[in-house]
This record gives C-alpha cells, structure tokens and sequence, in this order.
C-alpha cells in the first residue's frame, strides 16, 4: 500500500483540544506520521471541518435497517419492545442470503456516510427456514462479511449463540418456529460452526451469547471458555427489559449479570449490550470484570426500554461504547448526545459526561469492545480510520472553536459528515460514498 | 401578486395518507387550487419528495443560537437549569440592537433550511442595560421583525412582559441586574409599549407573561384583559423546573396553572410553554380553556427539565405545539419524534401518539398557537407556507411509501429539507436559501 496524506484543517487528538492544521500520514493502513501544517501540502487531501478518529457502532442488526418507519405508525399504538419483536421477527423470516448482502451493503454504505469506521454486527440469522444449515453454514455471516468488504467498513462479526425461545418458570423454553433459523442445537455446534468463518479485508470474528433468555448456563460456560481459548471479544444482550431480570431470578436465583459473571462470560473481552435495568451489584460486577456496556440510546428510545445510567457506570469505572443496534436512525452524534441528554432528562442534571467522555464512548470505546484496541485515537501507530464533520453547514456555523468538541456532539449530524478514511482510504468524500451509490442500494435493498 | 405553482412529488394532505402527484397553485400567499397532476406542467417548480405544510417553532428566543455549544463543555459538569440560565444572562447582556438584528436574520434563515415557515419569538429583551429604552422603545422587537421579514419568515412576535425577578417568600423580588433589561416597570407601561409596534411583512404581535416568577397576580389579569380586546395570542413559561411550582404555591397557595387560570389567562388563545411538571388539576384547567401547550423537547432534554406528558395532555384534549426555545438544535422533526420517544423512555411503552398527531402539533398546532390559524394544512385557501423532504438521502431512502409519514418524523432531519415555501414564495431551493448566506451569516453573528 502506498503512503496516503490527509490534512485536517480541525483534528481531536484525545484530549480537551483541537489541533488547527494537522497533516497525517498514513502507510499500510495506519497513521505513519503526524505533523502541525499551516495549510495542505501538494498532494495531501484536504479534510475542512473537525476530523476525529473514526466513529465505532458497537451494536449493529443490520438487516433492520429494513424496518425504518414501520413501526411507528398508527397501528402500533401503546404497544411495548414485545410486540415490536413480533414485527422484527415477521421481516427476519425474509431474509436470505441475498438479501441480506444487499441490505447489508447498503446499510454499511449508510453508516459510512454517518461517519461509522467500525461495525459490530450481532448476528443471528444463521439458518434457513425450520433451521436447516445452509450449504455453507456460514452463508449468511459471510454475505454479511462480503458486504463489509465491498462497502469498505472495518467489521467484527460478533456471531451470535441463540439456542432457546426464553425463560419460562421450569426454565428454557424451546425455540420458537420464528427463532429456529437463529439455533446451533449446542454450544459445541455454534462453535464449530464459528471456528469455520473465513473473514475476509478488515474484518475478524467474535462471538455473542444472545442473551440469557436464549442461552443456558453450561452453554454460557462453554462459550465463555471459547472466547478465552481464541481470546475473541464477546458480546452479549442484558436487562434491555426489566422482565428479562424477573425470569433469569426466577429460574436461576440470579441476575442476568450475576448469571454472566457466574459462568465466566464476563472480562475485559466482555460488552454488555444496553445494561438498561442493572440490579443491585451488577454494576461492580461488571466494573470488577472491566467490562463494557455498549448503550443503543436512538434504540432505547424507539423501543420504549427506559433510561440506564451512564452516568453510574462511567463513575464505577465501567467502560462505554455505543451502538445504532435497530437504525431506527444511524447517526453516531446522536446516539452520543443522547446517552447524556436521556440521563439529564432521567435526573434533572445536566453534564454527567464531557464532551471528551462521549466522543470516547462513540470510538476508543466502540473499537475496544471489538478487538480493535489501535483505534479511536488520531496517533502515530494507530489504525487509519477517520471521520470528518463539516462546519459549513447551519448545525456547525459559528460554534467558536474553543467549543468545537461539544458542538459536533451536540449539534452536528449524519448528514454534517463529509469525509471518511477506513484503513487510510478514503470512502467518503464530500458526503459521498467514492464507490457504491448508497441511496440507490438502500431502495433497492428494502423492496 | 402573480399565480405561482408548485408540482409536489408527495403531499401530506392532513390525514394518514400520502397524496403521490399534486399541483398546488398559489394566488396572494394563499393557496387557490390543488388537483392531482401524474408529472410536473410546464412553469411549475417541482417539489421532489414529501411536501408538508409548513413547520411551526412556536417558541423561541432566537438571541440563544449563539449559545449552541458553549454550555456543554467540561466546565458544566453536575449543573441545574438555573447555572445555565447564569450563562445565558451573560450572552443577553452582550446583545444590542445591531446584534439582535444580526442573530435573528441568520438564525431565522437556519429555521427556515430547517424547514420552519412561521416561529413564535417570546421576545424579552426590550431595553438599554439598566433598563433604560432605546429611542424607539422597540429598537430590539423593530430589529427582530426586520431580521424576520428579511430572511422570508412568517413570525409571531410574543413580546413579553417581565416586572419582578423572582419569587421568595415574601414574595415577589426585584429584577436583579441583569434582568433590568427585560423589564417595563409595569404591565401598563408593558401595553403601551406594545400598542406601539409596528409589524412589516407576514407578522403579527402576540403577547407574554414570561412566567408566574417574572409577573404578579394583578399584572395577569392586566395582560390578559388586554390579550381578550386585542384578541392576541398570549403565551406564558409554565412549570419548566419543579420549583417555580413549589415557589407559587408558597406564596400563592396556587400552582402557576390554577394562578394563571384564576387571573384570566388561559383561553383558546392561551399556550403554556413546557408544562413539564403540572400539579394535578392543572391539566384538566388547561383542557377546559382549549389552552395549547407548547413543549420543546430539545430543549428540556438540554436543561434536564425532566419529560412533560403529552400523552396525557392528549388525552385530556388539550392542544399540542412544539418549539426549539434555545436553539440547542433547530430540527422540527427531531423536536417531534421527541415528544414520543422521550415519553417512551419514561413510560416503556411506545405510540402514544401517531405519526399524523405529530405533524399535526409540528405544524397546524403550532400556527393555532401563533395566531395563523390559516396555516399547517394544504388545503385551498389555506396560507402557501409547506416544507418539502427529500427522499434521496440514506436517511429516507427505501421507507416505504406506505409509511412515508413515520419515516419522515421518525428518520428525517432538518439537513433532509430541500424546498420551503412561506407566503407562496420560494424561500429555500435544492437546500439553499434563495437570498440569504446562512451559513456566512451565521459566523458572522457569533462572533
């Protein structure tokens, strides 16, 4: 690969400031060289605006994507997550191979137009319909993976073990006919399965328990003990919904976190997904482990699943990250801002987080809790991803640079991004995708 | 004025559905005729996407836009509402006359590429610092009409009458420095003042009782008996923060609402502004008056003022509109979606109102609010102010057209609106305003 140079007319470098004029370089994937400049040198493209490391989704379902608006409407009046479940379910059914790598493709293409470096995607929908592998087994994980590819995001398949219907008071419950495309039959199976994806460009393979309506304690044990053999992130769901607590002690005598921790899911590997209802110690647990919680604050709104407390963990020294999870919206700016505004709104506070802290949690967070640890910082040694946010736009204009940091998270949106660098090549450039027509791919995708 | 014509590729008529193919002709700002055309005729302007009518804002203090990002940094960590109103104090001291013109033409623009047609200006900063009136004793509302008109807005202004600066309890306290600003000494001096403005362009004056803080008892009644001869729209601040409440009920043995009530200002003309934190029976006080309550849910999401149930107030009958107040971020759709999705997120159920309610307190509710009430639907005679969204972004991209409406509230931004029409002139085109450098303007004005 040749040596590719960016020049930023703004740059976050970590801290609470912004660098004005910062030349990168960049060799085989990652930053080279980093140097302060008046102005582009010949050759160097030019990033106007703020450029930040690349933003990380922590938490993707990509297929979902295809759901937008058709949940909201007048039919789904005082209805709750279980119900918009059943819709999610219904559109699952209709995905094959296929389909999926074009909804992924294009909806990949969206994240990068938002800025989004990195995908973690929870993926599920291994089977055909009754659950009947595929000839490959991992046909679907792999279009997903060939999608990644050709969209030009980096991606962790955090692929995902699903091997009951739910806790029910004599304990799991078989899959239902909807979830059987989702069941391994076993722990042992899923592995197997697992141990056989071939990634393909920036990608690399981590695991997920679903969660633990949908997996067992000896299959958590088998799978945790996985995750440390091939040291893989893992991932799982936790208390997105306050019942999913009342049946795991109901069943188990324990939380879902206890549950976890038990069993030995839990580590610096270890990303909690939404974390909304933690009960008491909890938190320590999942402070102790240092594990991350991945919020889906857009998501958690649109589902209706309740305020966590950000603000509690970050205190406890627990690790964030965040995720776009449904696509409701896809827009890491907003998930940012709203992981501290529905706390402000939550407890009548405001700045449990700085603008530090969030830009944090939507990249070095998101990329840690993937495998990722070289990104999320400008710096030398540091993988070559970034984004760039435009300030020539009315959301941006006239924010004094000093204010830079907390106008982007707070004001600016997916649409303010203009550039996007992925492994040091450029992927978007003035707000379009340099390869694949987004738009075009997104209609098409979702007839 | 000459006819004009608009060729809409989508039209929202009003009820849930979506009219595909409709030319609206304009005559004097209204609009004369609408038929359903399948592609444009010669000399219409075409309208790709969704056409709405136009988006109401109303409430705003339009002088807060240069506080967008200067209250989020490191130095507000663990703040109230009240150390924020400190800050914005400090930026109202530093606005003349020259300056309000400045920010209230750029920040108009942003509204209307924004996609607001009409904006309701509670407009409180009437004097010279220390009170003393300008020359015309309208010098700041004259600045904020002219910005207005100039930048192609229809508006409201709200002037507002502000006479104490607190309530303790022994009552009412002095306007403390920096509010002598606001201040007219009495609610008669506040009348002549206002009798004396003169409106240009597609305005109206309406009035204000900043809160029960800032406007004694017999001051309400005053206000209000003039608001009832002049039939004028008259808004009030009501029950934002808890303590206003717990502060009137001291001194008054009322809340704001029953003091507001027993003084003669809740009507059909009367808009309560937030009403987050109502006592009980104040709702059903301002359902009996067909009061409006305006929320602005960025805002109160930015304040940590906590979430107001239109739910609710919805239920009860009473009439909802929606504003930016601060400014934090001006996005019509995202102030809609957030009355839901915030009540979601305290109530863990979701659709407590459908996508056709939301539009409709986006935009007709708003101008009933505003007293236009000719505005917020497309329908002949109705005023020609409507708002179009593109389609051809990955946010709106493959939404079927079935669910156009949701996906318009639920996924659309302020960046999405491509064409705005106010008094059957285009305003905005392909994104841009049509005479104005928002942007630029914007820049110019922070500084």
């Amino acid at each position: 690969m040749t040596t590719e140079s960016y020049w930023c007319e703004h740059a976050w470098l970590g801290d609470g400031s912004v660098q004005t004029g910062l030349l990168i370089e960049v060799d085989s994937g990652a930053i080279s060289s980093m140097r302060v400049v008046d102005s582009a040198p010949p050759g160097a493209a030019v990033l106007p605006g703020i450029t930040l490391p690349g933003m990380a989704n922590a938490h993707s379902h990509v297929f979902q994507r295809a759901l937008r608006g058709r949940t909201e409407g007048a039919g789904n009046m005082h209805t709750t997550f279980w119900d918009w479940r059943e819709q999610m379910y219904a559109l699952a059914a209709t995905i094959d191979p296929e389909r999926m790598h074009r909804l992924a493709r294009a909806t990949f293409g969206e994240m990068l137009l938002a800025g989004i470096t990195v995908v973690g995607e929870f993926h599920y929908l291994h089977h055909q319909a009754g659950g009947v592998p595929y000839h490959d087994s991992n046909e679907m994980g792999h279009a997903v993976l060939r999608a990644a590819a050709e969209a030009g995001i980096r991606i962790t398949l955090l692929d995902t073990c699903y091997l009951h219907g739910g806790l029910a008071s004599g304990g799991h419950v078989p899959l239902a006919a909807e979830q059987q495309r989702f069941g391994d039959g076993s722990a042992r199976s899923w592995i197997e399965r697992v141990s056989r994806i071939e990634p393909v460009g920036m990608a690399r393979v981590g695991g997920a328990i679903h969660s633990v309506r949908a997996v067992d304690p000896d299959s958590i044990e088998t799978i945790a003990t996985w995750s440390w053999r091939v040291t893989a992130p893992l991932h799982a769901h936790l208390s997105e919904q306050p019942v999913e607590n009342e049946q795991c002690l109901a069943v188990h005598g324990l939380s879902p976190t206890s549950l976890l921790a038990r069993h030995g899911a839990l580590s610096e590997r270890f990303t909690a997904v939404h974390a909304t209802h933690l009960e008491p110690g909890d938190l320590k647990q999942l402070a102790r482990s240092d594990s991350t919680v991945c919020m889906c604050p857009t998501t958690e709104r649109d589902l209706a699943d309740g305020v966590g407390s950000a603000r509690k963990m970050s205190a406890e020294g627990v690790r964030l990250a965040l995720g776009s999870d449904s696509h409701a919206v896809i827009d890491p700016f907003e998930e940012a801002r709203a992981m501290e505004l529905d706390e402000r709104l939550d407890k009548m506070v405001r700045g449990h987080h700085s603008p530090v802290d969030l830009l944090h949690a939507a990249s070095a967070g998101g990329y840690e809790s993937l495998g990722w640890p070289g990104g999320g910082r400008l710096d030398i040694g540091r993988l070559a991803d970034f984004t760039t946010v435009s300030l020539d736009n009315p959301r941006m204009a006239g924010i004094p640079d000093a204010d830079l940091l907390a106008g982007t998270i707070y004001a600016a949106g997916a649409a303010d991004v203009t550039h996007v660098v992925v492994g040091g090549r450029l992927v978007v450039s003035d707000g379009h995708h340099t390869s694949i027509d987004v738009v075009g791919e997104l209609r098409k995708a979702m007839r």
